[in-house]
Order: C-alpha cells, then structure tokens, then sequence
C-alpha cells in the first residue's frame, strides 16, 4: 500500500480548522465549536429518548422516580414515539424536496426556466408508469409524469408505485409483514397521529410504522427527487473536479451555494457562466466568478457541472471564515441558522431562497420556477457588488484542496461495467461483471458510506478511518452526502485512491477504469444505493438481504439520517451507526432497532462508537453474507 | 340566582375522586395523581419550549451560557419549530382520524355494516362539492364524495374546499396572508420539514405555517370528520341524558366505550341493543348491558343515542377504579397507556380497537370495517362472560349523576331559532334571532369553551368557574370535548342550568328552549363552531372577527387543542388559554401568540392561569367587540 502522501489527512484538516477557528476569534464570531462546547454535557433524557413533550401535560422524563409519565407512557412508548416523529421528520425532509423538484418539472417548458434535459429517462418512467408516450410532445409527457408523480405523495388508495422496482422477494416481505407506504404525506400524518398523546404506546407498533413511513422515503419522495433531478437537470454523468476550501479563489467573486434542493443552485450555476455577469464581475475589478458548492447541493452540482465543492456539513462555517464569499446562498436542509450572524462579522451576503428555510438575518428571496433565472442573475450581481467589500485583513484562503472524480448514478456504474464485459457472451447492461467479482473473491463486498458530520465525535474522523480500512480490505464503497465530501477533501475520490486499496479492489478499479469510492450524489440519492443493491441482487437471482452489501453511517446527525437507516434496513441491508439513536433509554426499542428488526426485514442496525471497531464489524457482515451465499 | 343544589360542585367530584383514589391505594395501584406528583417539578426547558431534540447533535437547551443550539437556532428557532410541529402533531389527529371516517363512508353499502344515515347531508355535501346526484343512487354519491373528501388530504394542487364556507372577509384575509391550506397531509408534511435541522429558523415563518396548518384542520380534516360522521350516523338531535360515575350499574354489564373516533363505538352500540345479546347477559348473572361513553367518543354516542356519559378524560381511570367495568374499549386519541396496568388490578378487560393506538397490555382486535358489527357482538359477549369475575370487595359506584341534554349542532340551533322566529316577517333558517338577541344587550356574546382536562390544574375547576361566571353575565356557551363534560358532570346542561344565568340569557333559554350551555360534540366538532359563527358572521353582515364570540380552552392539554387554538384564530376568534403554551422561553413567540396573529388574522390569545381573571378577560373581549360593532 501506498503512503497516504497524495491525500489530505484529518489532522492536515483539523490544522485547517484550527487557523480558521483563529480567524473567528479575530472577528469576535462564535462557530460550532463554542456551540456544542456550550451545549455539552446534553441533557441525559433528551439523549437516552426518555423525555417526552407530546402534550402540556408534561414534558415528562422517566427517572428512578418516575417509571412513567403523567399519561402512563413508560420508557418504551416515549422513546419508540420520539424515533417514530424523527423518521417522520426525516422522511418529510427529502419527500417535501421531492414535491418540489415534481412541481417544478410540472412548470417545465421548452422556451421556460426548467427544460428536460433527460428525455430518455423521462421516456423511461412515463413508460413505467403507464404515461403514454407515443406521438405526444415531451412536455406534455413530462407534465403528466409529474402529476402521476405528486400523486404518489397523497393518494387516498394504493401502495407506492416504486415498491414494484424492488426484488420480488422484498415486495414479498413488505407485503406479509404489511410495511407496504401508502401515499408519502399519509405516512407522515399518520405517524404523527401515532405519537400524539393518548395513541400508541407500544414500542413494536410505533418501529412498525417507522419502517413503513421510512420505505415512502427511500421507495417514494427520494427515489421520485432523484428521478425527477435526473429528468430535469440531466443524469449525472463522470466529472472531474476538485474539493475543499482551497478551491475558493482569492481574486475571483466567491458564490457559494450550499443546502439540498438543485432546483434554484441549477439556475445559479447557469448564470454564472454567463458572459455578462463575468464581464460585470470583471467590470468590479474581479478575474471572474468562482461559483462552489457545499453540502449536498454541491454534490448535486458537481455531479452535473463539475462544479467544484467547498466542503461538507461542519465546514458551513469555515467557508465564510475565509472572508473572500461574497454570497452565500442557500435553499433547503442543514443550513446553520448561526450563518446570518456569522456573515455578519464579514462583508458575506446571506441569501436564503425558499419558504421552507427562513433564517432571521438573511436576505430573502424567494425563489419561484417562473422567475428563477432572472432570480439568479440578480443574485449573482449583488455578489458581484459585493465584491469591493472584501475586507483584506480578514483573508485567509487554505491552499488544501484535492482533485476527484464524482458522478457514479447507477447508469454510469452499468456503463462502466459494460466497458469489461464480454461483449460475445455476456450480457450487456448487468452487473453481473461486479457480482463475479464478488463471488471470485476479488471484491469482498460493498459498503455505502453516506450521512453527516456530527460534533459529538471528531469530525470526518470515523468516516475517513472506516473508509481507508474498508478499501485495505477490498470492499468498494459508494458514498452520498457529507462521507462523500470527506472522501472528496481526502481526496479518496482520485482513481489513485486504489493505492490505498487491496490488491483485489485495486484490480477492479484499474480494469472498470473507476476510483474505489464512487460518488453517487445528495444524500437524497440513497435511493440510488437501493437500486444499485436491487440490481445486484436481482441480476444474482437472490434478495437484496442476501449479498454483502451494506449501509454505514459514521457520524450522521440529521432526522433524515434516522429515516435513510430505517429504510436501508427495511431493503434488507443492515445499517452500521457511529453515533447512537437516541433510544437508549428503552430496553425495548434497543431490542427492536438491532434485532427486533431482522425478523421483519431481514436486517438491523449495528451500533459502535468506535470506528475501528464499526469497521470491524462491517467486515464480519460482509464475510457472513458471502457465507450465507456458499462463497 | 338559585343557589347550586341541583347541580353538583367540584368539591363534591373531588370527594369522590378522593374514595376512588383510596380503592386504587387498596389494590396497590397507580393514579395519574401520582404520575403528576412524580414527574413534578417538569423540565422548566422543556415548559418554556426552548429544548431542542430535532437532531442528534443535541439535544441543546438554551440557557444563560448558551444562547443557541450546536447549529445555531435560537430560543426563537426552537420554541417556534415545537410549537409548529405541536400543530402539525394535532393536525395530523384529527385529520387522520377523518381520513378512517372517508374510508369507512367509502365502504358504505345498503346491505353493510355502516350505512348512510343522514342522505339529506350528503345530498348537501354532494351539490357544495359538485358530485352529481340526481338519479344516482345514494351509494354511489357516497362513494363519489368519499373519494373527493379523501382527496383534499393529498391534492396535488389547489387549496381547500371548505375554505369557500368561511365569510367573504375572511377568505381574503387567508388568501391575501397566504394561509390557505393545501392538501391537509402536505400542510404537516411541510410543517416536519421546516422544523426539521437547518430549515426554518424564524419564528414569525414558522408561526405563519402553523397557521396555515391549523387551518388544514379546522376547515380540512375536522370539518370533514364531522360531515361524514353526521352522513354514516345522523347529523345529531337533541337527546336527554346522564353523566358522571353514577351513571354505572352494579347489576349490569358495564361497557365503557373511550377516545374520538365513533366508528367502532357506533358498532358496540348497535350491538349493545341486540336482544340476544341482553338475554345472554341475563343468562349471566347480569339485568342487562349498560353501555357508557367516556371523552370525546362518549360525546359521539350521547349526541347520537342517548348513551349515558361516565366521565372526561382525567376521570378515564377513575371508571376502571369502580370496580364494575367488565370492559373498556378504546379507539384512538386521549387513552392513558396506564389504562392498561390499572386494568390489570381488576377483572376490567382493555380492549384497544386501532392499529394507531396499540398499547401493551391490552386485548387487542383490529377493527375492520367489513367485519366491525361481528367484532362489536364478539367484544359485547367477550364482556358479558366478564361479568362474572366481578370482586364484590373491590366494587365502589359513586351515585353521583346528573342530568344533561345534548346534541346541538348548527343545524339543531337553527330549528330552535326558527321556533322562535316570527314565520310571517323573518327568514327562518337564520341565526337571526340570535343575532338580534345579541344587538339588544339581552346576550352580551357567545362563548365556545372546549379542551381538555390536564392535572397541571386543579380538574374540572377553571371549566366550572368560568361557565358560572359567564352564565350569570348573560354569555351563552357552546361546548364540546372534556368541557362539555365537565358540563354535564356538573348539571350544566340540564335547562334548569338557566337559574344559574343573568336575566337575559335565562330568558333566551326559556324561550328558545335550551339549555344555556349547548353540548355541540366532540373535540372534532370544534368545526361545528366555526360554522356557527360564520353563520352568525354571515347573517350579520360582518366579518367573524367582528362579533363577540370567542374560543376558550381552560384546561387544554392535547397537541390537539394547539391546532385548534391557531385555526380558531386563523378564523378571526380571539382564544383564552388557561394554560401556557410551552413558548414562553421565547419572547418572539410569545409576541406572535399574543399579539403577532392579530396583524395576519385580527385574532390571537389571550393567557391567563387564574381563571377568575380569564373569566374577566372574556368579558372585557366580547364587551368590546360588542363596542366595535356599535352596540
């Protein structure tokens, strides 16, 4: 194994951090540092999931004292209640994103804002979908695919339509044990309904309908979000860009772009390649505009444009600590309120775009499909304007940055794997090259990396350990989210990334031409793991719970992350976790998210802060599968 | 004013609650009285709404050290985001409870289980919706209307149909506010997702939504639950019954039938009546079955059939500690899970009947519409063959009851006052006479007193003293809920209630012939009172913020009771709380409460713990919106 001399370490990181950190204290700002540091110890309850709020009965807490609240909900009813409202949540974060981008294909036109740019895709689901297609004007086609598309989120009969992209054993499961979703938004509902006071105190019953309103998550609004951006804003396709904070550019009109939705930053992206706004830019005394991502919008962006990516969660704030931002500009999910006093202390412009996310302090405006380009060129120009009002004595650009390969969706993955099939005897658009090199040995297995950074453990610590030793060990993952933007800053999404690798991982990257982590999008592209892992297991003949595939997530934080775990976990993958649900104070629920599960859906969690040890277990997983496979 | 001998005190209640609480000390069991007392001093964050536990970072309190949350939320951030998924939580209880209702309807046949009772509603629903009627038959209206009814839950686009009720004022201000309620399901799914982490951070965004969700309710989900439980089971007449403890029979089957949602109970009390049924019964031992209600499906069966009323929600054990209930069948909302323990001291059986509320413990039969009657009979007989197993030195009825007519929704009003009305001059159909009651000073308002009971105040007391103060102060009240039992408990809606009342409202009782506290359903039935004073509004001329009717809840405790509050105030109707909402570590928020709501809908709250000085407060409120309309 190579050293790690081309990649960036934690600790290279972490210095980072630290001169930034210095940087705050310059300018008299608080980060997250002092927050959690302030918030720390948390309070017990809260943690164990043992406090409930439901009605002003309360709060109640279970204690020594007290085994039960005023209602009579012991520790078991509260804690199963508090996880069901989180998945519920988490589910509504991603399926609210969904309708939106449904929406906004519904505005689509040729002579519009938004066209289709992927009219094979959209021809594809409409056919699916039993949207006819012949002789119809692709618009047209596209309108009634979002209808039958926002439909999914609130019908009054029926069961999701993606259900039936599972293998037929999972639907087989979903049905018996009746986790079937209904319409997305009725999930939601009737999960709230649940943990409404006086309703469900049984722990099994409230995990029941977890699973279920999970699975209108990861087989409904992220699946119909990821469908939908690919319709509109194009399959994503292999970029190579470069990430972390040294891809801000000193003399250039920073723009940032940072939250989840692609619908406005799409727009942003487009105006800012435009002549004029350079030229204007230019006009300001500028070399032009550097237009970066954060978070998963850069994943969304980077993915489609190449667009380079400035960094994950945690680095919200040491973006805007460099002082050369002019803007940043936001839409939904993971948006640090603390931005609009933090860009406060610079000359940072704070643009927030969507109802959803109204943050005090910023400036809002609003975007809306009709107007969004028009929209993005204003903004863009008050970055410019903004420009001048870079204050030097606050400047300080890190030189880390790494290149990176992303954009790995499923199709890019089959097209990869086409390149090494044998076209005489094999049969193409399979992943059947990837399933031999699982059953030779030469793969041992895949790992998702996806989730968050999370302040309680170090940031990307366990992500990049995890990471390294999975790939030592001949495993491939696929990362989402802010993991794949650590992968990004370590720079383990360079194809040389296979030196860290085994000699059988190494192998397969050299031949399929990829690097051993692929970037496969948002943190709502989950869904595409879920396929990815349908297509495997239905190409092998056997169910999804049957391979060695798996989910990890090191350091998630978001609601959204509890709604991913359960949804992966009702796929029939188990799910590895860092960071503990917040459940601990109910035997009970303990029981039902490791174990409880695994009689449902075939799979459960498995929880270890320590992330050797995690990888450890991950590693175990793998090898039982392929056991239970005879390989 | 007589005196109060035919009405019976708190004093008098809270002696029998003392005896019952010594049989539970006698058979070692729990109250909620020693819940209260062990969970007593609450989490003072948790009472002040400003502890975080939207994600796994935290949770994080605000306190003298630490002004934000790790993401940076504030105390604002985080009371209002609790506060809106507080509505979203009550929201999605009603609705969804209407949601089972529509299904139920939609399953509806000549020759079935449930029926369409009231054909002259659903003729009225069918034309207001456009479903065409007219040589149909009344199952295929039904259905037809059910689907259109089950479709405002999830529309893809557009607002709400019941919208058009409210007056022609207020519809502008909900659309010139931008609260119109969309899909009922979407308003909560959006709400979960503004709050979830890094969304929504402003609490006047964040209020505005819980307007608009609370709307989704009270002119979604509520008003539909109420019409098509009116269609299946008869719009509700006049009906001279019982309430309280007294009202279980030492020789009979006691069957108490608990919680909101009528479907089930329609069912036991149909079966209830069977002669075959009663004889087995008799063959046991017992005269007869004496079925009762308790909490809001209590209000279901008694506007319905008479059935007698045991108690409200905080008397939900007390029943149990009779030692003569042979069972307790529940559906959804407001069920202690302690039912299940306290049960288990005595030979009561818990029955629950929805997969929403599973508690443990309990015998659990999954109600079906297809088989609900047969359910119904199976649980009567599994009751009967309880009788038996009685302990005689466990047994203790209290022979407190009291006399109560109920069973007045807006359109049994209308019959009064048309009754009243002088045929050859006045339009009957009207709330004319009301009205003219209310310009000639002889009622000084209406008030519509509802909500819960919730041990954080002595129970039943503000409820007592302020209908009192009120009734003698010429204000007529509408009431629905644990209020409206706290009224019948009391005799307080027994007509004779009159001598309790200012010259004016007697007089107005006597000759309209009511009682001067008018029992108008189940929390869910607070729909029936926005109609009420849209009608009134309408018939007036003037906006339903302008007459002085107002909303009151003194003992609120459900998640439930906040959503109503918001869409009493999104409809122009000022709410007196006598209990906080749990905001008040937020200045913004109490701001937005108290006085924010009144800039978007010319309503808001009014708090007061002490209910003398609430009472006072309501007067002062209606004295002045009498001022504001010149009278």
């Amino acid at each position: 194994m190579r050293t790690l001399e081309n990649f960036t370490t934690i600790e290279q990181m972490e210095t980072v951090t630290a001169k930034l950190k210095e940087m705050a204290t310059f300018v008299h700002a608080e980060t997250w540092q002092d927050r959690a540091k302030n918030q720390t110890p948390h309070c017990k309850f809260g943690e164990d999931g043992i406090c409930c709020k439901n009605c002003s009965m309360g709060p109640c807490r279970i204690t020594a004292k007290a085994s039960r609240g005023v209602c009579g909900a012991d520790a078991h009813a509260i804690a199963g209640r508090n996880y069901l409202r989180t998945i519920a949540a988490g589910t509504s974060a991603h399926s609210d994103h969904a309708r939106e981008i449904l929406h906004v294909l519904h505005s689509a036109s040729r002579d519009g804002n938004y066209q289709v740019r992927d009219e094979q895709k959209l021809i594809k689901l409409a056919k699916e979908w039993g949207v006819a297609v012949d002789g119809r004007d692709i618009y047209d086609v596209a309108h009634e695919v979002a209808e039958v598309g926002l439909a999914e989120f609130g019908k009054s009969f029926g069961t999701l339509r993606f259900i039936s992209r599972a293998t037929p054993e999972r639907q087989k499961v979903w049905k018996e044990q009746d986790i079937e979703p209904r319409a997305i938004d009725r999930e939601i509902a009737t999960s709230m309904h649940m943990t409404n006071m006086g309703n469900s105190a049984d722990a099994a019953a409230l995990l029941h309908q977890g699973l279920r309103t999970s699975l209108s998550n990861g087989w409904g609004g992220s699946m119909l979000g990821t469908e939908i951006t690919d319709i509109l804003f194009g399959t994503p396709t292999v970029w190579n860009t470069e990430g972390n904070l040294g891809v801000l550019e000193k003399d250039y009109v920073n723009i940032v772009v940072h939250g989840h939705d692609p619908a406005f930053s799409e727009m942003v992206v487009t105006a800012g390649e435009l002549k004029e706004l350079i030229d204007y830019a230019k006009s300001k005394g500028a070399k032009g505009i550097n237009l970066v991502g954060l978070c998963c919008t850069a994943n969304e962006v980077a993915m489609r444009h190449g667009v380079r990516m400035a960094g994950n969660f945690l680095q919200q704030e040491n973006v805007v600590l460099t002082g050369v931002v002019e803007m940043m500009c936001v839409d939904v999910q993971c948006i640090f309120p603390a931005l609009s006093v933090l860009t406060e202390c610079y000359h940072t412009k704070f643009v927030t775009s969507s109802p959803i996310a109204r943050i005090p302090g910023s400036i809002y405006i609003e975007f809306k499909p009709e107007t969004a380009f028009e929209q993005a060129k204003e903004i863009i120009k008050m970055a410019i304007d903004n420009f001048q009002n870079r204050d030097a004595s606050k400047v300080y650009i890190p030189d880390t940055k790494q290149k990176a390969t992303v954009g790995y969706p499923c199709e890019q993955i089959i097209k990869h794997l086409d390149g090494v099939a044998n076209s005489h005897v094999d049969e193409l658009g399979s992943y059947r090259p990837a399933i031999d090199a699982i059953k030779a040995g030469v793969l041992r297995g895949a790992v998702a990396i996806v989730g968050c950074n999370n302040p309680r453990v170090r940031a990307d610590y366990s992500h990049f350990e995890i990471m390294k030793e999975l790939l030592a060990n001949d495993v491939l993952i696929v990362a989402t989210g802010c993991a794949a933007q650590l992968a990004t800053k370590a720079g383990l999404l360079q194809k040389e990334a296979k030196y860290l690798c085994g000699a059988g991982l190494r192998r397969v990257c050299e031949l399929v031409d990829i690097p051993p982590i692929l970037h496969m999008g948002a943190c709502v592209d989950i869904s595409r793991m879920m396929l990815l892992a349908t297509g495997i297991a239905k190409d092998w003949g056997v169910d999804t719970t049957q391979i060695p595939v798996v989910g990890c997530a090191p350091e998630w934080m978001s609601e959204k992350a509890v709604s991913i775990a359960n949804y992966v976990v009702s796929t029939g993958l188990d799910v590895y976790l860092g960071i503990e649900p917040q459940v601990k104070g109910s035997s009970q629920m303990m029981e039902l998210i490791t174990e409880g599960t695994r009689k449902i859906t075939g799979a459960g969690y498995i929880i270890n802060t320590d992330p050797h040890e995690l990888v450890k277990s991950i590693l175990d997983g793998l090898e039982k599968k392929r056991a239970g496979l005879g390989i």
